[in-house]
């Protein structure tokens, strides 16, 4: 397995003894309050999916990530050559023998006050502590403050700076400092959701697949519902590996950290996806359905990169790439902020990411005349019908079933009970605002 | 020679007999108009700082280099894997067998009245001329039209979307298409100007470099005037090398393309460089002067890149990297818009740049105790003088001499001549507005 993903994972939690210790020394440490994005960035480093980094990022790896979107070295001081500082501690037995795919920047972010905090006549503070809700969750050691350029890091990571993109607002909105360091996460971070038995870390990932005689793992990055047109595309992915490989199974992975508001929440998605191996539209005898931690950026081309090289954690080695991977609409234009094509086209090349098998998307409709999924055929195209992600809310929000083999029957139930629900809500809404305005 | 710089020289003139050819199918051709900063691009690319690229940018190189600062091959299809479009004419002979860096695209951005004229049935015609000034430079051919998502290259490019920045202006102003293909320049480019001799192009300077018996080159990107603290630096960098090589040379190669309006123009730096030369602050010995022909960009760290990459052609083996090099105003903060240091720390870095040996900037002020230009001295501090910029033209408009050792006399002569002409003309301008204005 190990050999199969081409490198091992580092995970970042404290054992049983060095958590003792630390929670000694926990008292004296000052303490930073961080968000839940960033908590779900401290489950990404704590399991080991951005591995070989040892916490957030430093200036150096920042920029390596900014410019070239590798990770080029583990050295921690971003200095010129000829410079006096020396490295005295170089993250030993993790070196990186070759450049890594990292496309996106994982960055904490902290504001004036809390640098003043843990800075000592302008050095950092040795052990920092980084509390969720309260709840000391990590200690990050050996900090390094660099300036927070928000405004280059935007516009060279998304392509575009405008704060009606969501993940661009939060990023303006945060602390004018990125504090790098070294982590120790003391627990494992969990949700209390019911979610948190998929939660699964890339080593547990890799113990099971190994447990299930697996030889081959690929992957299609989720953050919508699974519709026949995509559950035909992962069972032709298996059909092609099934010529190299005896048992290749299928991580169904959706993305379980922050998404946007208008997108269908983790918990819906699971049930939409737990319906769908119910019905065996995917087999569940090669089907792994696990949550990944990570947030949603909404990065276009720069982000599938992310989404893929996270996942060659956990033993990847084939990864389906979707159609406007990682897309959002421009904020003027509402078509796509990215060219839908870009997303496969960078993959496909990216440096750093040598092993990795990408399967382009196929576009798949409903094929009226076979009554079910398939893949679009141009010489036949009035036979197909392309139901959209909008056509699919209408239908759901209007309590109109779509074309019978369009999603199996027990999962669009899922999806429709919420859009109906969510259509309830926002009617209440009206009413009370009209109730409201009537009454003034 | 070739050694030292580990590549081959592409140029793209046609020879000859091709030129005949050409010129007898050019009535023939489509003809799209370039503009001048086009053409210092074209000169860039015939003469062969670009090497390997055979002409403007296709879509694949254009993504590598936006996406990952390089280029990762040279192959022209952008396509993902398992497609079906066959690779035919791979640019044989041109193999890249490891990366290069490429952090700046060289792309041809043309009109939809453009694209109209040179496609026939959605496709490019097969040989499009490329005129400036209604003269025929270049044909390009098998060209490839790709959208030209301005905003979003200015984002990754410049890292900030601003039009008061001259060149994310113009790029914003030009075409919405960007044309890829083959070129083949029909003559050298010049423009009589008449410092058309100090145009070398970089197997002319290769040449020159082993007819002087020189062992390394090292070249100092340079866009100001020099003052005695950077020709400190450059001896100080010859003398470094002499440690390991018999004769190192100094390129003193200022950049002959297009400069925002306040800049020194060429012909007054080029003086300006000459009387350096002739008052021996630097030694001719082991100086030449030439002009690179790149237009600038301002686009601090990215940009450092390609000018010492582009540097490589002309066997240049080590690099002088400027205090914030290629960096401009912040438009609203009117501070630097790069961090100074992320040109060195980027350089440094810098995948596809193995060979290369950086010599970072080192802080040289007039120290009032030598009466000469050193380098900083902090245990001194109140020993030395800095002369910013400004300090240095505010002085020249007032006809104050700067302090001796400052500059060499006959040089600042030039300098001062230039700014107390722009003063003067300024002064004119003030007192024509005045006077329409006192007639209404």
């Amino acid at each position: 397995m190990q050999q199969l993903c081409g490198q091992t994972v580092r995970e970042l939690f404290a054992s049983k003894e060095l958590k003792r210790e630390l929670e000694k020394r926990l008292e004296g440490m000052p303490k930073i309050n961080i968000s839940r994005v960033d908590l779900e960035w401290l489950q990404v480093l704590a399991e080991g999916w951005a591995t070989p980094l040892s916490g957030f990022m430093r200036e150096r790896q920042y920029l390596q990530c900014l410019h070239y979107g590798q990770l080029l070295d583990l050295q921690r001081n971003c200095t010129v050559p000829g410079s006096s500082v020396r490295e005295t501690n170089n993250n030993i037995g993790w070196e990186l023998t070759q450049p890594l795919s990292q496309s996106i920047p994982i960055v904490l972010a902290i504001t004036d006050v809390q640098k003043d905090l843990i800075t000592n006549e302008g050095a950092v503070i040795q052990e920092v502590a980084l509390s969720f809700e309260g709840k000391v969750i990590a200690v990050l050691s050996d900090g390094e403050i660099y300036a927070h350029r928000k405004e280059e890091r935007v516009a060279r990571q998304f392509g575009i700076i405008d704060r009606r993109h969501p993940v661009i607002d939060m990023i303006l909105s945060s602390g004018d400092w990125l504090l790098g360091g070294d982590i120790t996460v003391l627990d494992r971070i969990r949700y209390d959701d019911g979610l948190d038995k998929y939660r699964l870390t890339p080593m547990e990932l890799r113990h099971l697949f190994i447990s299930m005689n697996c030889d081959a793992v690929f992957a299609f990055q989720l953050r919508n519902p699974v519709h026949n047109g995509h559950a035909l595309l992962m069972k032709d992915t298996r059909q092609r590996l099934l010529k190299k490989y005896k048992n290749p199974m299928l991580l169904l992975h959706p993305l379980g950290g922050w998404i946007k508001d208008d997108d269908v929440p983790l918990y819906v998605r699971m049930e939409q996806h737990k319906a769908i191996l119910e019905e065996g539209v995917l087999d569940p005898k090669w089907t792994v359905l696990a949550i990944f931690p990570s947030p949603m950026l909404y990065a276009g081309p720069t982000e599938v990169q992310w989404h893929a090289r996270a996942r060659l954690a956990c033993g990847v080695t084939t990864y389906i790439v979707g159609r406007d991977p990682a897309g959002i609409q421009h904020p003027d234009t509402g078509d796509y902020l990215y060219d839908p094509t870009h997303g496969s086209k960078v993959l496909a090349m990216a440096p750093g990411l040598p092993k990795l098998n990408i399967i382009p998307f196929r576009v798949a409709a409903y094929d009226k005349k076979k009554g079910e999924m398939a893949f679009f055929d141009e010489s036949r195209k009035e036979d197909f019908l392309f139901i959209s992600g909008t056509k699919m809310r209408a239908f759901a929000r209007d309590g109109i079933q779509p074309p019978d083999g369009f999603m199996a029957p027990k999962a669009w139930k899922v999806l429709s009970s919420y859009f109906e629900q969510i259509a309830k809500k926002n009617k209440a809404k009206d009413t009370s605002k009209q109730t409201s305005i009537s009454s003034i």
